[in-house]
């Protein structure tokens, strides 16, 4: 017997572009998100082109396994759209023009002072018996159809068409067809530790979470430099959905301590920043072999203007020396790549701006410019300020853009944890 | 009648982390560049989670549509990992345990001085009649199954391990099962013009490509201030091939003129500096409300450190005073996001570091600072140099990440220009 409820979902993308090598399907991310929300599993995805006898089966096969079938694309006016004719013949449902549908189409374009294409007419169509879904920013309207105990939703392909559409006007639909769950979710970012060594830390406790009532999921997600958990709990209400994972949350702080640096699923440039704020700091970056990515990255959060005075990339040992007065010795003595250097930008570019702290990177993002004492990978990154002096040597693995990225994600790294603590 | 070449492939790709909100599938992108390299067409692809049952039913479904199943993950040494499994128990080929496999995998635990744990016995075991795949980079080795007429290969999940796998020993066995069909491909890339307007503009040549012999296929892929055609041919010699996708190139760039930075896949940045490094020519750079981003791209070429010296971020005013020698007076005229303080930028900064060309950047990324005179997305680009002084207003749309990035890429693209007229 099958519940009345949703409980699965199978999501079908339309498009022969998917079927390229240039484009990935992503709309399944924000889908799978929003139907794990409801507690609705998505139990597979399939990309299929713009090919109806290959969409017809795909359809099928979703109505054998699934409760509910999303689908992406092929909504658009052209012969290349093929979801509402297929659905049409799959459904056994002719297609039938709607002149509501065709109305608000006219009057987008008319909004525009353009006359509709004739070829827009057939957006208009759909298969007998669906319910339409409106479309706020394009001309495709989405469609609900029921068939049998199955439901059928197809969205258009844009993602700035599907998603208003799925949250205005799917979501709240769907919410009444799954029991009344209520979903709790948090991520907790994680640096300085490898993904299997966070992964061997907190295996005992996944164990524990499992047995607990409700139950907390968990999934472990490691890239460069950053390793993030993401927990959810699901209960009847959301106080005990809440206080099941702030346990869960409490116990994971507890087994890898300052590491966790953020349990609300922020950026760490942004927990970086939003520590400069509070202690009303302000910091000034000497940046060589990250060539600009640090301070790009501390940028990209709003408002860093009012803690970020001035960053500079010198690549050269000249302007090391001018600009940050780097002393020419240190460099001839140790090396523009070294712990003596990586100070003194620290230092130099902090007095340079009047900064309370001062940062400076530098080693070898390659390919070129290793040796044997220092190959690819060799960085300083140095902290100054605040009563401290820091410098710290790294060695990374990878491509020059992974160099890039891993420098900069352990200088925002020893920043925040400098910055924790400072009083 | 089949034919007893492969045409058509599905692709397979097994993990429940693939379903949940946070991970693509990713390597289908690469796989499917690969097998189009060789004629093969993916007709579809389907996700399904570490689940036994569903994996043989897509197993089975894919057997049915395609010549050719490529399943990429679940070949890992725990119970999570279905693909040896299912397979066995779909093509009626029960596992046994293959001692060369075993020999190999101890082997490479013992070069890290480890014991093999008993767990990865299990990698050992492949369906009867399964031919190896080596991994040079892991321990789960891939696997090459014959069942009727149809070919099923699969590959570890990690990337890393994957691709030189499918490049090193998958690609020329392939190559023995379809047509031999040359294929010549190349990517132009177009900057300063919106898609649908290059869409227009190439709509004529399409139609005229696919009468030609051979047909020439394109396919167009707008990003954030950049539009790339990606067009392919296939002959049965290579130089036939070529013949016909360097005609179908000159006449793209006839259409779209100096708006082609690329006719070879090449990032906009990476054109740049090679501009750069022919005319033998620095650049310096002085930004503000791109904060790093475009000295970050500029440096993300390998050798860049040849012709960038310096790039300053300077976000406040002061320091734009200060380092980059803008009048305070401007600043109070016309304001620090202006025409003129861009310019001022431009030039002050070459000037400081004794390069031939500055870049200024200044603006607003928002999503505070605009005013109805300047609202969040207005930027004022200037190039000064080599005799050249331009300075140009943008108003960008989208989030301050967005502002960014198209900021850059318009810096990068006037510099473009500059550098092309240089002589």
């Amino acid at each position: 017997m099958r519940s009345t409820f949703i409980d699965t979902a199978t999501i079908i993308a339309v498009g022969s572009e998917l079927l390229t090598p240039y484009r990935a399907d992503s709309n399944s991310l924000f889908l799978t998100g929003r139907l794990n929300d409801l507690a609705i599993e998505v139990q597979g995805k399939v990309i299929v082109g713009d090919d109806q006898k290959m969409l017809a089966v795909a359809i099928e096969r979703g109505l054998n396994d699934a409760d509910l079938i999303v689908m992406t694309g092929g909504l658009g006016p052209t012969d290349d759209d093929i979801t509402r004719d297929t659905l049409a013949t799959v459904l056994n449902a002719p297609l039938v023009e709607r002149q509501e549908i065709l109305s608000l189409i006219q009057a987008r374009f008319a909004a525009h002072k353009l006359k509709m294409p004739e070829i827009n007419r057939r957006q208009a169509l759909v298969p007998r018996g669906a319910e339409i879904i409106s479309n706020g920013h394009g001309t495709a309207p989405g469609l609900w159809l029921e068939w049998r105990e199955r439901v059928i939703i197809a969205l258009p392909g844009p993602p700035r068409e599907l998603e208003p559409m799925f949250d205005g006007q799917v979501l709240k639909r769907l919410a009444l067809r799954v029991p009344s769950l209520r979903l709790a979710r948090r991520v907790v970012g994680v640096s300085g530790r490898a993904e299997s060594q966070v992964e061997e830390q907190v295996r005992p406790l996944y164990a524990r979470w499992k047995e607990r009532d409700p139950v907390v999921r968990a999934t472990i997600l490691g890239s460069l430099g950053q390793v993030e958990l993401h927990l959810s709990t699901r209960a009847s209400n959301l106080r005990e959905a809440e206080i099941s994972l702030n346990l869960a949350v409490e116990e994971l702080v507890g087994a890898l301590g300052r590491d966790v640096y953020t349990t609300e699923g922020l950026p760490l440039e942004q927990v970086v920043g939003t520590r400069l704020r509070s202690h009303g700091l302000r910091v000034a970056l000497a940046e060589s072999c990250t060539g600009g990515l640090l301070a790009s990255r501390l940028t990209d959060v709003p408002g860093s203007s009012a803690y970020l005075d001035l960053a500079v990339v010198t690549y050269s040992n000249l302007e090391k020396i001018n600009l940050l007065g780097v002393p020419v010795a240190l460099i001839e003595t140790h090396g523009a790549v070294s712990e003596a250097v990586a100070l003194a930008m620290a230092s130099g570019v902090a007095a340079r701006a009047k900064a309370d702290i001062g940062v400076g990177v530098t080693g070898i993002a390659g390919p070129a410019g290793g040796t044997t004492a220092k190959p690819v990978g060799t960085v300083f990154i140095a902290v100054a300020g605040v009563g401290v002096e820091l410098v710290k040597l790294f060695a990374f693995r990878g491509e020059r853009d992974m160099v890039k990225h891993q420098a900069s994600q352990a200088a925002l790294d020893m920043l925040r944890r400098i910055l924790d603590d400072h009083e």
